[in-house]
Order: C-alpha cells, then structure tokens, then sequence
C-alpha cells in the first residue's frame, strides 16, 4: 500500500482504531506516511512515535544503571494500548528476561505482550518459560510460526520443547525437522528429561586418537565455527569408541607434530546415556568440567552435556523442594486462572483437613476434662505449636541432608540419637520455662507439671517422626517433601493434644 | 627404622597397640617387614594387608556399578581401628566426596578420617566443606599443614578459604602466600564472597586486539599449559583497556592472518567486580556463557569468573531459603555437639513460644465462652490449621517469586487480587464443609455456621497475610524466608481464635 493511501485510510478511522493501526506499522515507513497527514494528526502519531524513541533512551539510561523496571514500562505501554512501543522493549531483551517478564504479567496482558514477541526468538522464550506457562503460549502460535521458531532451537532445547508439548503437537514439531535431525531428536527423546540423555545435545565434535595436532587444527578451520559452548573436543579411535576428551586449552599450547593421543585427558570418562540428573552433576563436580561427552552402551559418543544445563537442573531441583513442602506444582503458573489455582491448592487444604479433624477428634476425646478446667483449652495450642516446630526442624534438616548425602544408610542412628538429644534437651528447658509461665498465668501448679510433661514428651516424638518420616517415604520411593510435612504435624498434633489432655485427665481431676 | 627392629618392636607390643601401630607403616614397607615376624603375628598382619586389598577390590567392583557405600566402609573399618584402610578408600575418593564423607560422620570420627586425608589434598576437601566443619576441621591441621595444603589451591578458593577462617589464622594464611599471590589475593579479599569480586579468580589470559590469530597461537604455546576451565581469552587494546572476549572455539577455527580486532566478541561485556552474585548469574545466562571477564571501574581485566563457581553460588542461596524457613543454618553441622545445636534451635523455639503464647493469649480471652460450650475447644484448632496451611502457601509462592523475578513492583496488585479471589473460593468451599461436618458431629447449626464463617475470615487474611508479610519484609531489607512463616503463623493463629471464639461469644451465648 501506498504511504498516502495508508494515511488517508487513517485519517478516516476514529481515534483508538487509528492508533491501533499505527501500531502495527513498521517504524521504517512511519517516516512515509506521516507527510501525507493532516498537521494534527502528524503531530499526534509522530509524537507517539517520539515516545518510543523517548522510552527507549530511558531503558537504555536504565540498563545502564542495571535495574530497569521493564514491567511497569511494558504494562503502562499496554495501558495505553501502544503495542509498537512493547514490540520495541522486548526487542532490546533477553529471552531469558522476556520469560521472566512474561511469567509476571496476568494471562490477558501477556498474550498481548506475547503477540510482539518476534518469530525468530520465540522458541528460545519459550525454552526459559515453566512449563505450564510454555505450553499454552506454544499452543496461541500457529503451527507454522512453531515450527519456525523451534528450528532455531539447538536440539537439546528441541527436544526439551517437545518434550513439555501435548503429545499430538510435538509428534507435528517432531516430523517438521528434517530427516537427519528428527533421527537424532528422536534418539534423545528416549531419555528422560533429567538423565544425561535427556540433558545431552547433539553437536559434538569428534577427532581420531592418531592425528597429529596440526591436522586437528586444520579440520577445525574448515569448520569454520564450532558450536556454542566448546571447550572440549571428543577423541575416538579408528572404531569410533571414545578415548577421552581433548581441552581446546589443550590444543591451542601443544606442540604442532604431537599426536592427539599423548595430549587427550582420559579421566574425562564418557558418562552413559542413562545417568541420573544427580550422577551427571557429580561428575561435574568432580572433574571440574565445562562439558563432558555423552556415551552410549558400545562407548560411541552420542552427544554432549555442558554444565549450565547440569546447573539448571540442580536449581530446579531444589525449587522444587520448596515449593512440594507447601503443596504448590513449581511449574504452575502464578497467574494461572483463579478456578485453576483455587482447585489445586483445594486439594492442598482437604489433605490437611484429615489433619486437622484426626487433632480434633483427640480434643473432641477429652470434652469431659476441658469442661473441668477450661485453662486446658487455653494452653493446648502451645503444646502442638512447640512440636510441630521442633519436628519440622529435625524434617527439613534430614530432607537437605538425604538430597546433599549427608544423611546416609551408616548415619542414620547416630542422626536420631542426636535429635533425640537435642529435643530432651530443648523439650526440658522450654517445658519448664513454659510451666512457670501457665503456674504464673494460672496459678496452679499441677497444671504446669502437666503441661511442661505434654511438651518433653511431643518434642522428643517430633525428633522421632522427624527423623523417620522422610527416612520412610524416601524408602518408600515417595519425595519426603511433598508429604513430609503434612504427615509430621499430624503426629505432633495428635501426640501433643492426647499428652496434654490425658495427662490432665489423669493427675489433675 | 630398619624392618627387623619394627618387627621387633611389633612383637613386644600388647595386640590393640600393635594393630594400631601397624596401621601406621608404609605399605610397600609392610612386605619388608613381615618376614621378621614369627610366624602367627606374620599371618595376623598380612592377613590385615590382604583385608585392605580385599577391601579395595571390593570398592572398585562397587564402583564400577556407580554406587558405594563409603560411609559404611569406613565407619566400618574405624570400628576395627583400621585407619589405613580408611586411607586407601579416601586416596580413591574425589575431595568432594571426602567432603561430603566428613559431613555425614560424626565429630570423634570426622578427625580420625581427616587425620587420614593426604595434606596435598585436604585443601580441595575444606573448600568443598560447609562452613562450620570447614573452620572446625582447618584448625585441626598444623600450621605448616594449612598452609601447604592451601598453596594446592587456585586463588578463588584461597580467597573463600581465608574468608571463612577466624581472621588471625586467616591473616597467617595470606602471609605464608607468595608477595605477588598476596596481592592478588588481597584485592580479591576486598570484594564481599558473593560478588563478582569475591567470586572471581585471577588467572586471566590477556591478549591485545591488534595482533593476529598466528601470534596469539605461538604466545599461548609460549605459556605451554592454561589455567583450568579457560574457554575465553580477554582482548584488551594498547592501554590495557578489556575489548571483549576471543572464544577459543574461535580461535582455532579462525583464519592464521586475521586481526584478534575481528574476532573477538563484544557482547561478552566485562562484569563489574561490585555486582552482586544474582546480576552475575543473570550475565551468565543472558549470554551463555561458560566464563566471563571481571573489570575494576578503570575497564581493565582483574579477573574471571567460570560457571560452576555461580552455579554453587546460586544452588546455595535457594539451599539457605529452605533451611532458614525452618530456622536453620545452612551452613551449620549437622553432627554439631548436641549443646551447641540445642541452643541454635532453642532460640527458634523461644521466637515461636511468642506466636504460641499470643495465641494462647487470646483463647484466654474467652474462657468464660469456652466453658460455656466445650464444643469451641475442639475445634478451633481446625481454624488457626487451615489458616496456616493457606497463608504459607501464599507465602511461599510469593517468596519463591521474588526470587525468581515473578513477582515484583508491577504486579504486586494483581497477585493479591489473585490470592484473594482463590482465598474467597477456597474459603467458602471448605467454610461449608467444615460446618456441616460440625454440625453432623455436634448437632449444633450455630456452631457450623460460626465455624464456617471463622474458616472463611481467616483464609482472607492468610492470603493477605501470605501476600503481604514478603514484601514488607523484602523492604526492610530483611530476608522474608527467615521470618515470614514465625509472623504469619502469629497472624493466621491470632486471627482464627479471634474471629472463631469472638463470633461464637457474640451469637451463640
């Protein structure tokens, strides 16, 4: 369309249509169009274009000072309903940074933002996206654009893509690549996402075992690049099995006459395709790598692993964590529907329900005693408050140990005898000082005894069941994190209240 | 000692003392001795040496198979007072798992092992150490000992090692370096641990953008052997002033005549040595970095930082947001004396007496209702319960968020308003439950409608509680995964008691 064409239409358009319209115009042919319009409306539409120029020059001042507040600057843009200016701030933007900025804005908002995501970086967003938010930004693109722009994806991306994508749509993803790399793609599919097979990319250079290193230097120029990442060359024998791994820091101080056989590192030992998340981090850790080879049953190298994927993993890892010990998914969105979150967390709330009736029905046990000496009623709280905290210790102390392997089949009794000695320690000192508090704040003696005896003996069950809890579930193949916590404060609540309760019923009517 | 008089002296001694002075001789002298023996003793000790190899046989089968249990051989072996066994299998273990080993023993056993561990390597050992051992087990070596076990380390790990050690024996440390290491090791003790500063190491390969790749190839096999993990060389021009990074991968596949001035790579931008340990890790991952430059204000090169350092730093800093939630060190013991981490968590414990206590306080309030209607008693924990699961759910999705950069200025509104609209859904879902629940129990309609009403109260408040506690706490500056959940329970158990038995005074009496 003709520049004056394009004004004339908009000078026809109400206000906010023609601005939409604007919008959408490339900034190169703003400078077109704007002679051709009426002097209001030049002046109206350039200035929104100095706007964006003024608003980049702030971000750059920002960047600058390394704090910029792009989510206040992209929300009051589509405040204003200037999605060329957003366009232009993710422009300057990491997809590390875009992800994150999309992953702060409620779901209307970000599908706005996520519409002036350019093509050709979409697939690296996507990678730095928690999957709930990934998959459904994935399914608003056309297939084509997908596709696209998952093809400027490095495979090990790829595969991680779709990997997280309904099944029928990453099957489409899968067969738009071409042949060779869907073979490869499919080969990593067959690992599970956090095993070395699933951690590995494709793209490994490998060098024979007899060349000198002048003939190595040679083939690399003819590469002309190496991929991303390249630290290390992968050495094979004429059969093609791995030898050990060749430092380019290595290569590039060698003599040029020296075989690659006397230069190669052999304790950069080929990790095996089905390694653990956890193997592969150790042996990082181990030889201090920045990459390391992927080998398959035969030693073949198949692939490569570098460790800022290892680290991603491990992160994630303990968010997890995190996240499981207060029943939350870390993969949800924060800004997911509220009927979505609210049936998630419902669950949450109904399991701690059982909790919270199986204490009640104790109270419920001793109605009889409570209606004697109401000051029962007034202290039992203190009493599974104070367990629930000991024990909650000694469980996320045991939980970090068992995933840092601190806590292991040799140690497990000299661990309980410890916290066992802790919580008499702790459950005498606090149950006397919380005795004298209740004889003061009563003034009956008898009360205190009873109630500082609740507290030794639920301190020293929390010790017991926080030790054992994740010790059992982890045993039972299920996460301690996820469930520890639910099932320890049912423990402390039920001993605490029946201790302090039983022991009233007991010695004080 | 010449082998007949050992022999000699092995033969006066009682059985325990011989054993244990056996454990002490060299291995390749063992054989030498043996002949002098009689004939039983000869048989004992080999069949001890025998054991060893035994043992080691063992260990490599196990190893082979990717799983040992190092903790159970060697306690196993201290039991039998066998420490050169305990010698051989940690001379086959990497220093980070001798440091993961050390951890999971107890104290008394801790120094027997580390007694074991070669001085050429117990440097590498302290740095993969917590905190608390770490100082705990240094100052366990001879000075000599220390010193020369630090001069094994690179001078990043130097840095952290001084950094953690009370500050004579530090200072001591950095006096025993080398005039030029000292310096460099002084500038590096300037920065705070977890900023690129601290983070850095100082062996940087500079070279200048006006020379070709032919120069900068036979400069670097000059130098015959780059530091560990060098994937980055750093260009600077004539004055010293950093340019950008030249890849390695770059190097050797660029052509022998082309200026460095053409290569190199610009976005690399060298780190400030002032920016903090997240702004560090967010370069790192914009760029895809393996190791990055660190300049001082002046733009020149001071050092380099390499991935798997920000990578601990960043796993360490979500380790300490689970530990401090529950009121726990992270880099503490977990096989402290029993008094010293007794008193540790008996300072939490007194933090929550208060939340206990203002608790308990206000059910004291309304022990004339309570007497009234013991019902009341039973359940009101299930209020203050069902508030605090709610309210650290939000929590923890808030503090999780503030991390991540999900949540932040922008959206703060949003997010409570979110929290709010699940709080209202979850409360009334739960609220009826909960009632008629109640009232199935205790055939009192009141008393469910109260109940119910409570439950709906307190969710809201949890939500706004959960929402709230973080983000005023980040703005105090106080870290809100140390005190958030103590002050929310207060709030959540406050509020549920309050609205619970203030309701049931004013409707049900």
């Amino acid at each position: 369309m003709h520049p004056a064409k394009v004004a004339a239409l908009l000078e026809l358009l109400e206000n906010d249509k023609r601005l939409a319209l604007w919008q959408q115009i490339d900034p190169h042919r703003e400078g077109r169009i704007l002679p051709h319009l009426n002097i209001t409306l030049r002046r109206e539409l350039a200035g929104d274009s100095a706007d964006a120029q003024h608003a980049r020059q702030e971000a750059q001042l920002d960047s600058s000072k390394g704090e910029v507040n792009h989510l206040e600057a992209i929300r009051e843009a589509l405040g204003l309903k200037k999605l060329k200016r957003v366009g232009k701030i993710l422009h300057r933007m990491h997809p590390a940074k875009v992800a994150g900025l999309l992953e702060a804005l409620p779901p209307e908002e970000r599908l706005s933002v996520w519409s002036m995501v350019e093509t050709e970086r979409a697939g690296k967003v996507l990678i730095y996206l928690h999957d709930e938010i990934r998959v459904a930004l994935a399914l608003e693109l056309d297939l084509e654009d997908l596709i696209a722009s998952a093809s400027q994806l490095e495979l090990d991306d790829r595969v991680d893509l779709i990997q997280s994508l309904p099944s029928e749509l990453g099957a489409k993803l899968l067969r738009a690549s071409s042949a060779s790399q869907r073979s490869q793609l499919e080969s990593m599919l067959a690992y599970p996402e956090d095993s070395a097979g699933g951690l590995m990319n494709a793209d490994v250079i490998q060098v024979r075992a007899d060349v000198k290193v002048s003939t190595v230097l040679r083939y690399l120029r003819l590469l002309e690049t190496l991929p991303p990442q390249t630290d290390l060359l992968m050495v094979v024998d004429r059969k093609g099995h791995y030898q050990g791994g060749l430092r380019l820091s290595v290569l590039v101080t060698a003599d040029l006459e020296r075989p690659v056989a006397e230069l190669l590192d052999s304790a950069i030992v080929g990790i095996a395709a089905s390694a653990s998340g956890s193997e592969v981090d150790q042996r990082f850790k181990e030889l201090d790598l920045l990459s390391a080879p992927v080998v398959d049953e035969d030693n073949r190298v198949i692939g490569r692993i570098t460790l800022d994927d290892v680290a991603d993993l491990m992160r994630e890892d303990s968010e997890r964590t995190l996240m499981q010990m207060a029943g939350l998914d870390d993969e949800a969105d924060i800004f997911a529907p509220v009927l979505v979150s609210s049936r998630r967390r419902a669950v949450w709330l109904g399991i701690n329900l059982i909790t919270a009736f199986s204490a009640a029905w104790v109270i419920g046990l001793f109605q009889a005693t409570l209606e004697q000496l109401v000051a029962l009623a007034v202290l039992m709280p203190i009493v599974a408050s104070m367990g629930g905290i000991a024990g909650s210790q000694t469980l996320t102390l045991v939980i970090r140990g068992l995933a840092l392997g601190q806590v292991q089949k040799g140690n497990f009794r000299i661990l309980l005898n410890r916290e066992l000695g802790i919580s008499i320690l702790n459950g005498v000192l606090w149950a006397v000082v919380i005795a004298l508090l209740a004889v003061a704040w009563f003034g009956h003696w008898g009360l205190g005894a009873v109630l500082g005896s609740a507290i030794l003996i639920n301190l020293l069950c929390a010790a017991l069941a926080g030790w054992g809890i994740p010790l059992l579930l982890e045993r039972m193949g299920i996460d301690p994190a996820l469930a520890g916590s639910v099932i320890l404060t049912t423990v402390t609540d039920i001993v605490g209240f029946f201790a302090f309760l039983g022991l009233a019923s007991l010695l004080l009517l």
